[in-house]
């Protein structure tokens, strides 16, 4: 009766790729946007469709901006965990968080943010389809 | 009268990759990250020093916040111009601002800025030594 | 009593990547390598130590031929699985194979081998350490 | 008498990017398939042609098998040599072969060869353009 909100955040966990350290011993930065893509893939998952589905449907969703903060450095063979919410929708743009932290002792190892863009087949810029927005207002935290 | 303000800027140019691209058909976004790497590396050359040498000398670089706005996308086999500068020097930190564009059109692709921190071989924050800091302010533009 | 043979093998599951995709619409070719390189992190794991252990103890494998055949191109977010088994144990090398596989339909993507020899810190050939070669011969099928 | 045989081969120069590094301070062994295909690239366009220009014919050339012999690491800021050229033409196949070294030494980092199956639009094995074939034909060594 009373529409509780409920804010929905995608957890996902998965182990540093050999191939994603570089010299410093470290994860190399431009990765951790890569496993935003991840977190952001499951959360949509998780809103009951799929990103390869919109897709199919002649979605697409272009990133238009970045951002990400780096706090600690991933090493090889950690269990890295990522946490996304939806912090803002509009008519043609969907704003994702990330918060990506060691999975074994839940310290934070990087904070980012995307904003994304609704495009058609041609690449143009689009409203994003209105079952497609319901979705992502109804995960916004 | 003496004292001449010299900006310095790093261009340099590459072809895109095709394992740079995505199935959107275009170059995905994280990719990015790397050509401002390849900027910065390129800017530090021009200065007279190199990163490579400086990680020799027990000096790292690690980038601790990164933001890029994309603005078209690239494709396959394009050729890219990076050009890159210096915009803030601080005692333990760098920061460069990154203007990505189609070397055959002039068309911006992506603009970007990263911020690096000063470490040392174990990783942790310490001062930008004296002739680093120099060089990298007499490049500030 | 009678030292059975126990063939092991690691099976390891994960969804593909969007980053992973290139302009075909399949997976880049490189990034099975990457694949195999996570099956064989997870066997080591799964012959009682890690990776990452034995490069602490000063001990590296280091890929010297790596071969790989393409069957049928891996899609965003399917799930894939890669099967690991070493197949060859020698005093300095060590040799894995893989079968990259659809998880869903079962249906092989990629078969793939490859021969890592034992280096030391300096990058040096060295014998594999007897622990560490009692396991792969252990492991071997 | 006439019919002069022509050898082609492509050379490309190019610096190692930090990205491509991973935590054992040299180039992560993944990497030397991107660079075989930066030589592809270039070998296709000396023939006359491009690849994107093939792309957009509705022809593909996937890669169907893959080898790599890898004989000493590249470094970050190395200039690296790709010298590419065709060794096997079939209705269906082109086979290239890749001498890696470092530009700066001659030394040889890296043998590799790859094998392209033509495909169509839908990803099915086609026969090879005739034109395509031909020019494939003139540049075997």
């Amino acid at each position: 009766m009373s529409g509780t909100a409920v804010t929905r955040e995608s957890t996902i966990e998965f182990r540093v790729r050999y191939a994603e350290t570089d010299q410093m011993g470290v994860v190399y930065h431009s990765h951790y946007l890569v496993w935003c893509e991840i977190g952001r893939t499951d959360l949509i998952r998780q809103l009951g469709t799929s990103y390869a589905s919109l897709e199919k449907d002649g979605i697409g969703l272009a990133v238009i901006d970045a951002s990400v903060r780096y706090h600690s450095g991933a090493k090889y063979d950690d269990l890295v965990r990522v946490r996304t919410t939806v912090t803002d929708v509009r008519s043609r743009t969907v704003k994702f968080d990330y918060r990506i932290e060691d999975a074994t002792t839940g310290m934070r190892l990087a904070s980012a943010s995307t904003t994304l863009a609704s495009i058609n087949r041609e690449g143009k810029l689009v409203a994003l389809p209105a079952e497609v927005r319901k979705l992502m207002e109804d995960a916004r935290s």
